[in-house]
């Protein structure tokens, strides 16, 4: 187990193909970084939620974690849901470092890839 | 107004903030393609609905819609709820081609370029 984390957290939700994306997304994190552990945390209606994953981390001696939301837009759940969260692990886990940054929809170059995507679709 | 439409179809969320980045996402694309008219629409809690939005498109002589689905995974709402509202309009609008395709998140390179913010993340 890597001593620095990197969780990949995304919303949840009932259809198990929903997480696809996801999974690619983590493996091809992962191969860039295998010196990190890269895992996937879920707010809702898909485990592991995040408390639970960062439990873990910190019992398999994580002491760094970075969490990315793998949101578009930064509403509810990332502006008030995720801090809430991260200082409760913060207290529960007063030796690990753990940070959360700007959802991945705030990021120009996701935003142009995504729009490269619609043009492409657009001319398909 | 485009004789062609495209559409980025997001979920919608409570606080208007989360929408800022589909609005840049917006004039990203719509700047790009000066001939095309690229409109937001919204699955709830945020207007407008993609049907009254394909109804003023339509209004207003658009003959060609496509459809992407901001959305990184295929869940319930890409693959039942949209599915439904694109057969609905096509019986609405009979003479207007409605085409969805997939969501964003299936798309390898906005995959890589979300894959880079992450290592980006972890190393700032």
């Amino acid at each position: 187990m890597a001593q620095r984390s990197l969780v990949l957290f995304g919303h949840g939700a009932r259809d198990p193909r929903w997480a696809e994306p996801f999974r690619r997304l983590q493996q091809l994190t992962q191969a860039q970084m295998p010196e990190v552990s890269v895992s996937l945390a879920f707010l809702e209606l898909m485990e592991p939620r995040l408390p639970e994953l960062v439990k873990q981390l910190v019992q398999d001696g994580c002491s760094e974690v970075t969490i990315v939301p793998i949101f578009f837009g930064q509403g509810g759940h990332v502006l008030r849901d995720l801090p809430v969260m991260v200082d409760q692990l913060r207290q529960d886990y007063p030796d690990v470092a753990i940070r959360s940054v700007a959802a991945v929809g705030e990021d120009a170059e996701v935003l142009n890839a995504i729009a490269r995507y619609c043009i492409g679709s657009l001319k398909a």
